[in-house]
């Protein structure tokens, strides 16, 4: 896969492959710790290799500074049934603290809406923390608009599981 | 595929065929009407064919009383970078109204609780509308998770295609 380069000088971007799944690794924890959530990543190299790179649920874009990887975004196809196709969700997006500011991460969810328009996909959607202002501003500052009249439910753990049973 | 016998009496669910189209098609535009958003509907049974029974992004199980179509659920695979694997998200559920309150929508709810764990999958996803109360409710006596912490943003449309052109 070739490397994508950036209108940031010395910002290249690149889709992640096999070998990069302990780096993937290390991003997904760093951004939990940001999110003060290390806690809850139960993820292993081996879950992440077996299901980004042999079932192929989700995608990832590497961005690297001087060659140095220094973030990724983690993607994956959701579905609009009211535009009758897919569309991108954006899982993560993390920079390494010290890459922040010079509009690293801007570019890379810039390079979704491409990777969107491409592939004919009608949006590109995510999700952020409610403390989280920084990151709000910046999604507002795009002409993202805010689904905040949408709230999120999730089954997981032993509920699922219980759950499930009902078909057992 | 085979139709799967629920705990309702006559009432069983299948997997959507090619042949469901319309019938797919109907539902969206009967959910969007309760949501008050028919308008935003721009979806077409050409696109949904290409999109769900070509490029596969996303599955469709119908729910029968009888034999006869009275809901249905579409659901595609979503990612969890914390657990290292894929989820279920729930994008639309639906029940005719003159079958509502049967346990037919919880029925095919819980139908996907099973999927995501015979495929392995950590949790199962859905978002609800902030006045849709009752439907809060039911979600929250499954046992159900509150996401109210995150907000979801989106890029669409002209914002989309404006964005996408940083890398044009």
């Amino acid at each position: 896969m070739s490397t994508i380069e950036t209108k940031i000088e010395n910002f290249t971007i690149r889709f992640a492959k096999e070998e990069d799944t302990k780096l993937i690794l290390w991003f997904i924890r760093e951004l939990a710790e940001y999110e003060k959530r290390l806690d809850d990543v139960v993820a292993t190299e081996e879950l992440l290799h077996e299901w980004l790179f042999v079932h192929h649920k989700a995608e990832v874009i590497i961005g690297e500074f001087n060659g140095e990887p220094v973030g990724f975004a983690l993607f994956f196809h959701n579905f609009s049934t009211f535009l009758g196709r897919a569309g991108i969700y954006l899982e993560d997006l993390y920079v390494k603290p010290e890459y922040r500011g010079r509009g690293m991460g801007k570019t890379m969810l810039l390079y979704l809406t491409k990777i969107a328009v491409d592939r004919g996909c009608g949006r590109v959607d995510w999700s952020c923390l409610d403390w989280n202002t920084p990151a709000i501003d910046f999604y507002i500052s795009l002409g993202a608009e805010d689904l905040s009249e949408w709230t999120g439910y999730r089954v997981s753990g032993d509920t699922l599981e219980e759950l499930a049973k009902e078909f057992s």
